[in-house]
Formats: structure tokens, C-alpha cells, sequence
């Protein structure tokens, strides 16, 4: 087998670790704490069926990408919870770290279109990271508004936090931070975030 | 919020459920069964990345959406075993059920294109259905054979009947195709698969 087919397939298997990274949201039905490979997939083919949404025209390809592979470097980092304050101050140095490490499996040319991939999700200075942000934050917030909230009520975390966050959903899509809005006040009003 | 966005948001929320759906596939290391999602996930990241090998030029991002839609139907059929012959009789009838009651939660431009992904990928058609089938073998035994063809182990699966499947691979990618068939070759060597 040539190196750089050995080298594709062993990213490929090392990825599979990302099943194992959990993350603080439940799945719908109060169901166990969802993994980041879920995460990743479900956020990929909402953003496909929601792409009507978004407040520019993005190629929907490199969205769903941008989704598909956006916590890859999880595997060695972690998931950083969105209201761990300590945590999020050492993200990127772990997380840059592990992009180094695992896209480096790769043959060249594809490492550096995957770490330009997920440094553009990073940034969010594209219509198409700024989507995918939105995809990010929508997906959470809709198991948790389906759990009535529970996330939010097990970290006590605070309408304001959760609005600093999902505020950013707007920079996508006007018309799902819509929904985003209406989802939280409904929550505040519920009892199940801090006002 | 209108009826349109309103069905998107129900579909979405109803897909989270095919993370629990679980497959006969162990995660690498020895970890524990794969679900749909994990498994969708994966086979669309490698669609991308191995794209170069498949047979016809296809159309990257219906590969990737036939990967990540695939198995949806299975929250209400359940997950066949690639070798479970009495399952695979009825697979079609029970799996057409639930593609109409699943979709259905969508906008009807959406039903129908959704709809008509997952029948082009059970048609084993067009040059994507082809690549996308590559995946869904791939996938699996790649996690199988990292952790030394365990799955075929425990259910006392044979050569002939994994040959039967993977075969299909090669419609796909003939160069993808010599790597199933060393690792095919490599496990009945190893007494994991049965001659």
C-alpha cells in the first residue's frame, strides 16, 4: 500500500477516538451525556437542511466540513465546557497542540487543508465559519431545551452566560437566533436559567 | 415561527435518536458498539478524504449527505447485521416504513430530496451511491480489524459471507478494494474469520 493511502487510513482510524470525547449535553429524551462525533454529525445535517438561514450565501460543502471536523482536536484537548471559565483560558494553547498532532497524520496537502478548515471555523471571519458557529450552538441548545433545560440547571449557569454564547448565533443566521432568543426566555421564564 | 422552520427544527430534534441506535461494530481499542451517528460521521469524514479513489468522479457533497443520512430510517427499523440473514428479509419492508414516517417530519421539498438520497444509495446506482457503499464497508472493518476481527469472532462470521459483502467495495474504488482484501486476507489468516 502506498504512504499516502497508509497515512489517510490511519488518520481515519485514529478519529475514531473522538467517540469518546464527552460533552456536557444530553441527548434528547434525558438521555446520556452525546459525544463529540454525534455533535459533529448532527450539526452537519442541520446545517445542510438549514441552510436557507444563513445571513450569507456560504458553499455548504465547506460548512458541513467545518462541522464534521471542528472538535477532532478533542481527541487530546478535551471538550471545554462553553461556561467553564477556567478551562476555556487554556483551550487554545491544548487544542493547538492536539490539531498539530493529529492533522499531522495526514499526507501534507491534506493536513494543511484541514487545519486551514478548522482555523477558519476558529476564527469566524467567514460567512461559512459563522454559519457552522450557528450550527454549534443551535444543536446544544436544542436537546437541552428538549430535556427542559437540564443542562443548564445541573451547571446553574446564568441567562447572561448562555446569552454571551448564543448571542454570536445571530452573526450566522438572524432567523435562528430567533429561534435561539425565544428558546432562552422561554427557559428564564421556566426556571431553568438564572435570570 | 413559521410552519417550514418549525418541521426543520421537529426533524432535527427526531434524528437525535439514531444515537442510540447501535450497530454490531466495536469502536477501536475494544471500546464499546458503534451507533448510527458515530458511524455516519465517520464514513462521511472518509468519503472526503479518500475521495480521490473512487472509481468515477463523483459529487463530493452527496456522497457526504448519503453518508450522513443513510441510516436514519434505522430509528424505527433497527440495525440490521450485515450477516444477519433472517433480519436482511424483512430489512426493506420495515426500513421503507420508516423513511416515510421519518421524512415526513420535513418541509415537503425536503421529504422528497431526502427521500430520493436514501434511494439512490440503496440503488447502488450512480458513481456516489457506489463510493458512499465503499464507505459503509470501509468504515467498519477498519475499526474490526484494529481490534483484531473481534465482531466477525463473536458472531462466527466466514470469509465467503464478508467477501459477499465487501465485494461491493470494489464497484466503488477498486484501489480502496485491495485494502479490504488484505485485511480480509490478514484475518483469516489470524483464524479471525472463518474459511
Amino acid at each position: 500500500m502506498d504512504e499516502r493511502l497508509e497515512k489517510q487510513l490511519a488518520f481515519s482510524l485514529e478519529i475514531d477516538k473522538e467517540k469518546n470525547i464527552f460533552r456536557q449535553t444530553h441527548l434528547s429524551g434525558h438521555g446520556r451525556n452525546e459525544n463529540d462525533a454525534e455533535h459533529a454529525w448532527h450539526m452537519a445535517v442541520m446545517a445542510y437542511l438549514l441552510r436557507e438561514y444563513a445571513n450569507e450565501e456560504v458553499d455548504i460543502t465547506k460548512v458541513m466540513l467545518m462541522c464534521l471536523i471542528h472538535d477532532i482536536v478533542e481527541i487530546d484537548a478535551g471538550d471545554t465546557y462553553a461556561y467553564d471559565t477556567e478551562g476555556l483560558k487554556t483551550q487554545k494553547a491544548r487544542e493547538d497542540a492536539a490539531k498539530e498532532r493529529i492533522f499531522s497524520l495526514l499526507p501534507e496537502d491534506q493536513k494543511a487543508e484541514l487545519t486551514a478548515l478548522f482555523d477558519e471555523f476558529e476564527a469566524y471571519d467567514t460567512p461559512e465559519s459563522r454559519f457552522a458557529h450557528s450550527m454549534d450552538n443551535l444543536q446544544p441548545l436544542l436537546l437541552n431545551n428538549s430535556n427542559g433545560g437540564g443542562d443548564w440547571k445541573e451547571h446553574n449557569v446564568t441567562a447572561e452566560a448562555v446569552y454571551g454564547r448564543q448571542r454570536k448565533t445571530r452573526l450566522g443566521s438572524e432567523k435562528l437566533y430567533e429561534v435561539t432568543d425565544r428558546i432562552i426566555k422561554d427557559n428564564i421564564r421556566k426556571g431553568s436559567l438564572q435570570e
